[in-house]
């Protein structure tokens, strides 16, 4: 039989993955399990969103341009401009999710052997996007215990080759929930401008930002424009995840030549989640608001719950709907799978994402877990009460 | 500014694409273009997949899982099973349409200088999928002289090398509609065993065979079940190019876990699409028949009139909805070029597909165009009248 690629073999497998089955077995055995593992909202998607599909007249669902509808993409822009992110329809490129936006993102402009360099903890998937496009990550660590700022500017600089190629930011970020202030993004701002280098900024969680303050895109720096390639995605904002529609957005004139070569190969996004996201972008202020408020006391609740059990400890995230979580456990890859292979309370159990699948660096976080609020707050209130009764009972419990 | 990927710009750009700006120009100025440049059904999608997208109830568009929805599975193994292609709900892997499935079947297989096997004219896009994962495609020609059969076993044998991994067929075949005989299959079989090869199998023309015989599988081929790799698609036989549903279906078990790797990163395939095409596949006989029965005709009326163009020559393809045409011309380019430029008829023009981008040995095919019969009979009639009319004020037009 012929040999696989070493590509896929090399690619890790998902710590979270690997509970699936786990707790599938749970709610075999009748368990409640409680999903604060993955960041698939449970909000409802925008009325606009879902009414728009019980009115398509078309007799055929045919290919739609590649780089996405136009009726989209002049939509996108008017969007953006509320953020006073002022970019043409020209720069956006509408892609298959976020997803298909990091990996045409890479193809497009890394080659074999270049590197970027990632502040970790990281969104696992990036990992596999640079394998697939045989680039290699380079991890400046942020911790906990610094709430997960951006390390300083020498951390980066340490780490720069000369097959650096760029740096990817998540803003805000998924796993830490961290929203990167002005100050660090004018060092990172300086960083790329520096040593010429491709700004890889995923800010698909943008909307959600708890501090007051207008948010700060990658686009909003001076001097870098061209350098900025902009991963975006409907999924998160309008709850939308299935549709898979996102976008790269770049002022780079080639790069855009370039990301559409990919583009034209696979054809054409998803037309129907092109529809439902053109009209999703009407949501009515009402419904972001409703997003906005709930995911605000959710948080509000479930980091004072956290911060209150015995030797638990989670910084205030200021955005995104995560937040990482350090526990008085020997091993958080362990704690997870006992949770939900040996522990029940009340015939309830937790399913969290052992934060180590976020890490490169063997060995760092391994007491850390990443929990999205993607529960409404009764729901995260039990499912406090199940982490602190399985916190007392685990054995392999550390000190306080 | 930094600079984009070499990847990208040793990728060709398609001679169908340059043209399309033409092809808008001559619409612009009031000319009718009759599309036979693309492989875009006219044909309606079936009745139950528009129908299910009004009934939707769903409050949340959330994530599908990796591998698709198991409902489509199911009845994919199903539909399968009409073929006599007997693979499990294991085997199928949901993915954002035949052009995702390739892409993953060759990250998943092949790894950078890894070599695979295709007879040309060949789908472009195959290459742009090789580039993007480092592979090389080396192709062995086929000629229209010999109506696009297989190259005898030795041309075949003359370019295995120790890299070579893999051979890929589509078939029926875009572009040129060619249908391989139990013969060609058998021989492709002897190979790919004799070398320990994967056979990628592109099959989504299956439904439009018209030999009358029964559809022949690359699952259908006795020893190397576990080294097929079958691309599949409902664009074509639903007339659902845009809903971006496809899938790879393989019995190799590591390959299968290979392949899962790239699908979990990018998350989930399109939920609506699934949606759709989980319907569709309840299409009605009615309407598989009077799809198949349109494309017939449309082949009778096409190939016929075609041939009675003085020094035109098109075989009679035998599957699929394409067929490569040799022209009385200096250069199919040129001559396809001018034609949107320059020509005229009563209003009218015609927008064909050089062939020069599916062949990568230069000067080969120089002077074929494919044609999709994609149009009703009226169209095409009107089609070519316009080509002959072309052909006899063509500057570049050749001796007969």
């Amino acid at each position: 039989m012929p040999n696989i690629s070493q590509r896929g073999q090399i690619m890790p497998e998902s710590p979270i993955r690997k509970l699936v089955p786990l707790s599938n077995d749970a709610k075999n055995r009748g368990l409640k399990v409680y999903h604060l593992n993955i960041g698939q909202p449970d909000l409802p998607s925008p009325a606009e969103g879902l009414e728009v599909l019980k009115h398509i007249d078309r007799k055929v669902l045919e290919y739609s341009p590649s780089e996405g509808l136009l009726s989209l993409r002049q939509k996108l822009e008017k969007y953006y401009k509320r953020f006073n992110i002022n970019v043409d329809v020209d720069d956006i490129i509408v892609t298959t999710g976020g997803s298909e936006a990091v990996l045409f993102a890479f193809m497009a402009c890394l080659d074999p052997g270049d590197e970027i360099i990632v502040p970790e903890p990281a969104y696992a998937n990036y990992m596999a996007f640079a394998i697939s496009a045989g680039a290699k990550i380079v991890t400046v660590p942020s911790s906990i215990d610094e709430g997960f700022a951006l390390p300083p500017v020498e951390k980066f600089e340490a780490l720069i080759t000369p097959k650096t190629k760029g740096i990817l930011i998540c803003n805000p970020n998924n796993p830490t929930g961290y929203l990167y202030t002005q100050k660090e993004m004018n060092q990172i701002r300086d960083i790329v401008k520096k040593y010429d280098l491709f700004l890889f900024s995923d800010e698909v969680y943008r909307e959600f930002c708890y501090t007051g303050a207008p948010y700060i895109s990658a686009f909003h720096l001076p001097g870098i424009e061209d350098q900025v390639v902009l991963i975006d995605s409907v999924s998160k904002r309008y709850s939308e995840c299935g549709i898979r529609i996102g976008a790269i957005i770049t002022k780079h004139k080639e790069l855009k030549k370039n990301v559409m070569k990919f583009c034209q190969a696979r054809l054409s996004p998803p037309l129907l989640g092109q529809i439902v996201a053109e009209a999703s972008i009407d949501a009515s202020p009402d419904y972001m608001l409703m997003t906005y408020n709930e995911y605000v006391e959710r948080r509000k609740f479930l980091i004072d719950g956290l911060n209150k059990i015995p030797g638990c400890y989670s910084p205030i995230p200021m955005g995104a709907f995560y937040t990482v979580v350090s526990l008085p456990v020997d091993d958080a890859d362990k704690f997870c799978e006992w949770c939900l292979r040996e522990f029940e309370y009340e015939g309830q159990t937790i399913f969290m994402a052992p934060a180590s699948g976020f890490y490169t660096t063997k060995g760092v976080g391994n007491n850390e877990v990443r929990m999205a609020y993607v529960l409404n707050k009764e729901d995260l209130s039990k499912a406090l009460k199940v982490l602190a009764e399985a916190l007392k009972a685990y054995p392999g419990r550390t000190n306080l």
